[in-house]
């Protein structure tokens, strides 16, 4: 479903899948948009002669964000088409000759100038998974100069996409799968790619529409939206509608003056029996932009009703509106509210749209939608179902798209082996330690179809099997450890660039299969592992024989003391 | 200062000014970039003949950022970029028309062909100012459609250019003028717009340098980093390392074994008076990976020293490479220390330079740079000024670039005035209320130089003048106002655009010179308003006839309820 992005970026064709991979979504995505040790970096490899060495580096977090057990895996395909596109212009190549040092050799450029990523492997998580922490999402191999400057661009294109896609996942959880998640951040977000990102992987995580028409045209996600507060103030009476009549839904009549039929409406609800004493004189300009409103759009009509005051004002308005067009054949789609009290305003606004189907006989009006925006985020969210509440359809903008609760996912890269040799990098804090060696790694499935733990082994060890008994251990505390006999076997890395070499690689899966894919997962997540407090953390482990050669390494790489 | 953008942005001629607009900075920034109902809303206005009514909104936020009473305006010059190229391509009609519902009718999207931003003025406070809450940071006005639809874009440019600023201006408030402050956040950055924004406004907000390249092109930022922990790790031992030779600093000699050199230099360490028990056998992949740098770069020799252990190992050898440098007449820029505790590491880091300078007499090796990184922010830069450190540089990323401490600015966009007719948006939380009426704003000062309170009057009342007594009103609080007499009176909305009209507009500055405007405003500020603690809020007030104004609309407009 996915359209090519606007004004066309570069394609490669990608022979073995019979494919195309588009450049990044966002064309600023170059090789320079990396970090300039990077550079620095690869000028010392290559003057030590070290640039071609063979280099494995995992890209991992190290602890689930927003206080829960899992994270979904986003950003892969971006940093795909990175990879497919890359490589230096003139232009790219003067400017960092310019950057670094004077004395910087001349066939470093030249070696630059060459560059791709012909050479280098990529094995990978599949986009849209969930996902723990420790666990390689990517590991890729290649040339140690050309990974490191991968680096940052891959870093910086997962670590946002999987933070608000988890963030849209935890949203959807509190939510419940009936009610519509709508994406309403664009303005709020982090620049123009941080808005375009947020509502590409919202959508991802399992929100259903965003307001961002950019995205909606990139990415083909269903776009929301009517009208803003603005638009309601921009009229100041009913009078200013010139324009009065309105055809039939099936084209049979026309009503020659909505207007004053909307105007009889609305004296019809002031005098009955039930709705009688809520309202007196309601907003005369919320009332014409109303009306306006459902004149251009009569098969579209959603209010947002609290410009002035929602139960004394806004909600009759759109009534009086909404059994007008019921009167030509219309259904009105329903009311948004952006402030006050969601709860009680839902409720108050359901009892209205009851009372109407009670009173005047209005078919289904009682189930009129009611959306709620302003300010929503997991704990409103929480807090509105435990109040109890009427709202169909969320809006979600700030929160949502900013990650409000935790603004940064810290997904890392390290190097876990160079020229076949496995490296470490040590820190005081154990949980800054990094895995060596090439792994692969693999989730185990239990009897009740459960995931039961992630397991790491080393590239050469025999892969898990079904039904057989197989030693997990945690990487870094001894004590910790559990025989498991998997049910299900699934080897979690697979290769999706092997640059030129013949190797297999698995497609880039359209977005809408990325969002099934992360739906999905998360139904088959055991509850308690996805509950939002005190959440039972996912296990990650490591086999005996890995465990072992951690702790090799670490003490022999760890400098001894000399107690004096 | 500022660079084209790579690839070439379209560019509009300014021939007022004799000067060019470059397009926006990030290339996604389309008039696509916007909330759909921006387009339900122009579509309405269209149907009902609105949509030539010239509207003026006013851009503000209702809040200072991060528990402070000052924000940063910035965002202002990309915002004026995507305004001088505002216009529709076909294929983005195409697409809007295929979003909107089917019976939209065709003429609209004629309308939307011919919209341009001829018609639209917008007056702004100069970017990189210090400006406060409620006080217009844009009042832009035109035909009502055309401006909604400038809404989304704005708000988004303006809301994370201001808050990534103004967290860089407290990161410089509370590191203090003499500290170098680097910019490291691009991979944690919301995207990579949202890098290479912050890399921008970060600048602007007063820091000195970044690490991101694109970025440093773009902008002409200056450029900083070195090599990370996989660098270090991925070296074995000295062994690997082939060429050892390196010419002096002046070229008249050659040092044909820089490996045995340094490692000369490390035994001496190892048994001198003053450091003789710190440290025994040092990490050798780490020397080597140092001792390559340093061939590499011998001129700025920058070692990342906690990869093993930073006193046992890290800084030991890269002194040991820093002393041979200094033999062959190079002078080492300093350490990087990236985890533990940076007060305790920085202050032995020092003293093991001292020693060095007063053992072996090497000038000025005591003052050997210390840059700290890993997760610092605004209270951890005041936990280190409290404990006491040795720390001459600052790389800052994730804590900087998103905003931890608070992820979005609350920038709205309000109505204030269509057809002449003041408007006003109520709500139950006064705080949200409008200010309505198209106005003048101006900073009075005071007679100690610093500014005392921003002011609102209607567009036609008199200026305030120097010397006359004027009362300020707080906008909702009856009880709240003080006379002032301004010692200097300066007016701050000036016109950045006013389309195809003759009207003079304002020069757009280059970064540097925006950059220097932020940190002089900053340093004019009375010091109440700047502490992290408590600060005192600054007053922004309207005039007596605004004042008596808005609440006239205000009572004008809401309903009056009906008590039974």
């Amino acid at each position: 479903m996915e359209a090519a992005v606007a004004n066309g970026p570069k394609k490669v064709d990608d022979k073995r899948n019979g494919g195309v991979i588009d450049g990044p979504t966002n064309p600023m995505v170059t090789p320079l948009l990396t970090d300039l040790y990077q550079f620095t970096m690869a000028y010392a490899y290559w003057k030590a002669g070290k640039h071609d060495e063979r280099a494995v580096f995992d890209l991992y977090f190290r602890k689930n964000p927003f206080g829960g057990e899992y994270t979904i895996f986003a950003g892969l395909e971006d940093c795909i088409r990175f990879v497919a596109h890359f490589n230096f212009t003139e232009d790219e190549i003067a400017f960092v000759r310019a950057t670094l040092p004077p004395s910087c050799e001349d066939s470093f450029f030249d070696y630059l100038r060459g560059l791709d990523c012909s050479d280098i492997e990529i094995y990978s998580i599949s986009e849209g998974s969930v996902v723990f922490p420790k666990v390689p999402l990517l590991r890729v191999e290649g040339p140690v100069a050309v990974v490191q400057l991968l680096e940052t661009p891959f870093v910086n294109l997962i670590n946002y996409a999987s933070l608000v896609a988890t963030n849209a996942a935890r949203h959807r959880f509190v939510a419940g799968k009936s009610k519509l998640l709508l994406e309403f951040g664009l303005r709020r977000a982090q620049g123009p790619d941080g808005g375009i990102s947020a509502s590409k992987y919202c959508y991802m995580g399992g929100f259903d529409a965003t307001s961002n028409v950019a995205a909606g045209r990139l990415f083909g996600i269903p776009l929301r939206g009517t009208h803003s507060h603005a638009f309601v103030s921009s009229f100041l009476s009913p009078d200013e509608i010139l324009e009065k009549s309105l055809c039939s839904c099936d084209g049979s009549t026309v009503c020659e003056d909505f207007v004053s039929w909307v105007q009889t409406w609305l004296s019809k609800l002031k005098r009955s029996k039930l709705l009688a004493g809520i309202f007196g004189e309601t907003n005369q300009s919320e009332l014409a932009a109303f009306m306006s409103y459902a004149l251009a759009f009569p098969n579209n009509f959603l209010a947002l009703v609290d410009t002035y005051d929602v139960v004394r004002s806004g909600i009759p308005n759109f009534c009086a509106v909404a059994l007008a067009l019921n009167d030509l054949g219309y259904k009105a789609q329903g009311i948004r509210l952006d402030s006050g009290d969601l709860a009680y305003l839902s409720c108050e606004a359901r009892k209205f749209f009851h009372s109407i189907e009670t009173e005047f006989g209005v078919p289904d009006f009682g189930r009129t939608s009611i959306t709620a925006s302003n300010d929503l985020n997991e704990e409103t969210l929480d807090d509105l179902n435990k109040q109890g509440h009427e709202v169909d359809a969320f809006g979600i903008g700030t929160h949502l798209v900013t990650c409000y609760a935790q603004p940064a996912l810290g997904v890392v890269f390290k190097l876990v082996e160079i020229n076949n040799q496995p490296r470490i990098k040590l820190s005081e804090d154990v949980s800054k330690v990094s895995i060596p060696c090439k792994k692969r790694c693999y989730r185990l499935y239990g009897k009740e179809g459960y995931p039961l733990v992630d397991i790491m082994t080393g590239e050469n060890e025999p892969s898990p099997k079904v039904g057989e008994r197989i030693l997990c251990r945690h990487p870094f505390n001894e004590s910790k450890r559990a025989y498991v006999v998997p049910q299900k076997v699934e080897e979690l890395l697979k290769c999706y660039w092997s640059g030129s070499s013949d190797r297999r690689r698995e497609e880039l899966p359209p977005i809408k299969e990325i969002r099934d894919r992360c739906i999905d997962q998360l139904d088959r997540m055991r509850p308690d592992h996805m509950r939002r407090l005190n959440p039972t953390p996912y296990k990650v482990s490591v086999s005996a024989k890995l465990y072992d050669f951690i702790h090799f390494l670490w003490l022999n790489e760890a400098p001894v003391g000399e107690l004096q």
